[in-house]
């Protein structure tokens, strides 16, 4: 059968990249459709009604929303370079480092990112915490998930990238020299064959990123 | 191998009930250790140090947190009874609706509990409009999962206790009328074998909630 996948994300979104790399990952050709947000396309608002969000994986008409579905939709529907390993529990650590940072990792850089003050201070003590966490899972380990790179490195991978341009925006330093292990995956992940293309204009992104940090933080 | 299954829960919490759910499913028989929140035992602390939550399963010594991760190991480790389809598409639209629920309604029946005012309406407004999400996916089936219950029943399971727990205490009418499937289905799931004996006693659960209600709305 002629597979039929298109990708509906951003030029900069972390959340379509992970998807865009699972792809790079399996060799599965694409089509990539960057949406603007601020006008969302009529074909986006029907595949995602739910979330109206980016990335919606196409396959063959059928559309799949929601970045950590999409993951291990393509790691069961293509089984080359497997992105999850076969043991249950395993799978469970790599399903739950994923979480976290969905949940817990990228929201508190987040708040460190937007928040002013008081929560600016609490966001930051929780991104170094989390931090810490993520540390700690890559003792004795080349990736994340071991000698190559599996779910919990794609969904960290946006640190590779998204931390330094932060650092420079806000002046901040976030990674700096206590997370050693960490610093040296960041260098490694975004090096990699698959990877290196991938990253969206570090100018463009800098661009971004000021106008959003002005936003949040107006001249007083 | 002798299993050594246990599973660290409140006697309250949806979150550990659907994993008692998944496991009756199976048939695999636990040793239940109801945690006090106020109080969380060593054993819980050292098991979920990210979290400090629960539910978390530990199986042969194996500690696995964060509820649909656990429903996943459950499914994958015990093939009996499967709680997700075979088919990867229909497994990434069990994933989403879990997700669904855990990320947007539950906060927004939990935002219409807890919340006042203007922020109060805005979160009723937001589920009843994700309600009718959830009513639009029963259309055709009997179960959310079809035939049988499957992860998404288990996952939309509190809806069959809560809802007319909030409802009794608010004095709010969430479901009533306007969700005709939904309540066919609450009333049918709430009394299958394997899930009407499970609910937490409903005498204990109005006290509970009452509490709650009255810490988040004092009398003014």
């Amino acid at each position: 059968m002629a597979e039929e996948v298109k990708l509906f994300k951003t030029w900069s979104s972390t959340f379509g990249l992970r998807v865009v790399w699972a792809l790079k990952l399996k060799g599965i050709p694409y089509e990539a459709i960057d949406e603007d947000l601020s006008n969302k396309s009529a074909l986006l608002l029907q595949y995602n009604p739910v979330h109206k969000k980016i990335p919606v994986l196409v396959h063959n008409g059928n559309p799949i929303s929601e970045s950590l579905v999409i993951l291990e939709y393509i790691d069961e529907t293509w089984k080359q370079n497997p992105i999850l390993p076969q043991d249950p529990l395993h799978r469970a650590r790599e399903r739950f480092w994923a979480k976290f940072n969905d949940e817990k990792l990228l929201p508190s850089v987040w708040g460190a990112f937007t928040k002013e003050g008081k929560d600016r201070e609490e966001a930051m003590a929780a991104t170094m915490e989390n931090l810490k966490f993520v540390e700690e899972e890559l003792k004795g380990k080349k990736f994340f998930s071991g000698e190559k790179i599996g779910l919990v490195d794609l969904v960290f991978g946006w640190l590779a990238n998204l931390i330094s341009i932060f650092e420079e925006v806000t002046g901040f330093n976030i990674v700096g020299e206590g997370y050693p292990l960490l610093s040296a995956w960041m260098q490694e992940f975004s090096e990699l064959p698959v990877i290196k293309d991938t990253w969206p204009p570090r100018d463009k992104m800098i661009i971004k990123y000021q106008a959003l940090y002005d936003k949040y933080h107006p001249a007083k």
